[in-house]
């Protein structure tokens, strides 16, 4: 199993019950190291804020989510995502977050032509790494499922990310998350080609049945994910950074009693991740 | 355009409004020359006398839907789920359908291993295939959306379907569904390398959002999916039979006077497809 050292809470785990600062706490107190903030939480105290009580809890930042959605309809529209990344990029290396994790968007207002979105999002990525390597932050494609490829991210399998990372060259990698990536025949094969550009592994369940397209995820080992064997994967590819939990749960575990979601996260890394 | 003549009913598009009787009537009534129907629908004839009735009425059939499920945790249950997909292409024989559909199975009860259940599609399949050539069958694997992959089928792309003909052989080919395969950047390529063994095509549209992972499916332009240009692929790939026309629709289309159903079937077949 993994060594607990390398668990960080991602924040939407608790997204309904917890603000940033009581996420910090939370962290503190069951022992965690490590978080994962998206950027909604952050407002509320602002950046600098924190970074700083982040750093002063003795906890390390592992991505930040999110940014990236580069999918757009028109000029200003794009042009408007993009600078939106690069300040989400800003806040990153404020935190001293591992990487930021890009979702990329997917089809434009009116579009039905993915291909062309996807044309976009090769742009869009290429339009934001001079910032990104200027500010030595790595910036980490995040692979949606299928079932988000319209409305969320047109880039849908690893081989995907993969392709946009062999374009782009260095400063571009990979979020690797079990749950948009587990059905994929090819995921062995695209974990061991993503060596050296593994940024950051998202951990939680798909449930049977799956009630929701985006908030029924599960807690690790309640659903048919092979956590471990991926987790193995993502390790002979060189990968032994953090492990976030991630879970999107509007029906079970944002209506828990958040220290009892910790609780369970934890036990749950110890024995299924 | 497509052409009108290769519109087919596929009957789960009015699954809740009409019996088979009343699918034949409503095609006849309508103008449409090919039917496609669920199994469920044929229990309450008895196959024979739907033969009849199908015939009768002068309407072709298109594939029957479904067979092959053939991944199942031990050894009678998979010998069961094999002998009713060979009485299931009985049916289609006697139907003289185009193909029968098989919807492969997803992974067995209490198993997480996906990998072993695209094995057992492999071995079940090739297990049925001497039946079905000896009845002339054609059998038609249909990959189905990712997100089915837990517990409807474990066949998710076009790339694993042209992977198993590949390795069976004769007798084996692919239905084409619009709404599973949409997404996939690999689409126009593997419709291209499923060239002479393509066997029906099934045309819906994915709805934005999408409030069911089953059964809020689109009618054609109401969703993204460039159904035109995927037909142009399959086209090209050689297919110019039976276009069928399947809308899983619970809260919309499954609830609508079903001859106002093929109104705009009809209407968007002509405009969309």
């Amino acid at each position: 199993m993994a060594d607990i050292a390398r668990l960080s809470l991602n924040t939407a785990t608790v997204r309904t019950q917890w603000s940033l600062a009581q996420c910090i706490d939370g962290c503190v107190r069951h022992g965690i190291g490590t978080i994962g903030p998206w950027r909604d939480k952050l407002r509320g105290l602002g950046t600098e804020q924190a970074a700083k009580m982040i750093t002063g809890a003795g906890l390390k930042v592992s991505g930040l989510c999110r940014g990236g959605t580069v999918t757009a309809s028109d000029k200003a529209a794009r042009q408007a995502a993009l600078d939106d990344t690069r300040k989400a990029g800003d806040e990153a290396v404020a935190l001293s977050a591992d990487c930021l994790v890009l979702v990329v968007g997917g089809l434009p207002d009116g579009s039905c032509d993915i291909a062309a979105a996807r044309d976009q999002v090769n742009d869009g990525i290429g339009a934001l790494l001079d910032h990104a390597r200027a500010c030595n932050l790595p910036l980490a494609i995040e692979p949606l499922h299928p079932m988000y490829a319209a409305d969320r991210a047109c880039v849908n399998t690893l081989a995907q990310a993969n392709d946009i990372c062999d374009d782009l060259g260095d400063g571009i990698g990979i979020a690797i998350d079990v749950y948009h990536l587990w059905w994929d025949p090819e995921l062995k094969a695209e974990i061991a080609r993503a060596r050296g550009r593994i940024l950051g592994f998202h951990v939680c369940d798909w449930l049977v049945p799956t009630r929701d397209l985006l908030v029924d995820r599960g807690m690790m080992g309640d659903g048919v994910i092979e956590i471990a064997k991926i987790r193995s994967w993502v390790e002979a590819a060189g990968y032994h950074g953090p492990i976030e939990v991630e879970i999107f749960s509007e029906g079970d575990w944002w209506r828990r009693d958040p220290d009892e979601v910790l609780k369970t996260m934890i036990a749950r890394f110890e024995s299924v991740v």
